[in-house]
């Protein structure tokens, strides 16, 4: 079910950091890391994973598509929350192991399963002695699931 | 050289959403993922991994740590380059597989190997047939090695 043969594959490694042409780099489990953004506000809503098929439908339906590790299938996000996540930009970085879409999110507006807006609701105490500190909510508890 | 015993280990799965403790869930590479943005401007500078050692000591000293796969070492970002990376804050997703920082970043303040800024410097068109036009530069060819 995979669709690799959609995409070139990545070059040697200057060639790959300098080329005009999207040539992905899927890691041994055929995936590359997604970085979403608010296209609004900016702000991390969440990190995914994208298979080669749920890239290309991506790319080709601007609706964010995903694949689900914990699932093992093709998850086209929204489909059963309504927070359906259309694509306003997609970049990739140097070695293209990983892409970076702003998106626009419809319905709640959450990203997060929890029901919040972003999965980064929480902090990490920094400095020395900070690993015996608690994790400070910057979101309040979940409204609900997503 | 792993220290995962820094960290107690992932709750199940809405404990884990909703603990004040920090559990990173490392992969079945013993890595999180760590999206990186400037402090000042939010841009997305990078995605990196990181194990254990590179978490705590992140942590601990404020200054960025990373787990380089393909060399398969410690990597303290700008050893060499002078691009080391201070971090303001650091945040956690859901499941804590991932975590994002904030960072200032010294000398010629690139955070790619290409010598820019960012490594998100082309974009993907998008649409219909997008996928036989060619990446779009958003940032100069490369001005050196970083």
């Amino acid at each position: 079910m995979t669709d690799t043969a959609a995409f070139e594959p990545p070059l040697e490694k200057a060639a790959q950091d300098e080329t005009d042409q999207f040539r992905p780099k899927f890691d041994a489990n055929g995936l590359v890391t997604c970085v979403v953004t608010d296209a609004a506000t900016g702000t991390l809503l969440m990190v995914a994973h994208m298979n080669a098929e749920a890239l290309r439908k991506t790319v080709e339906t601007r609706i964010a598509h995903y694949f689900s590790r914990s699932r093992n299938a093709l998850w086209r996000k929204g489909d059963t929350s309504g927070t359906v996540q259309t694509v306003e930009e997609m970049h990739v970085d140097c070695d293209q192991d990983a892409v970076w879409i702003k998106v626009r999110v419809a319905g709640s507006g959450a990203s997060c399963h929890t029901g919040r807006t972003s999965c980064f609701y929480r902090s990490v105490p920094l400095g020395d002695g900070a690993g015996s500190s608690g994790l400070v909510f910057d979101d309040a508890p979940a409204s609900g699931e997503n």
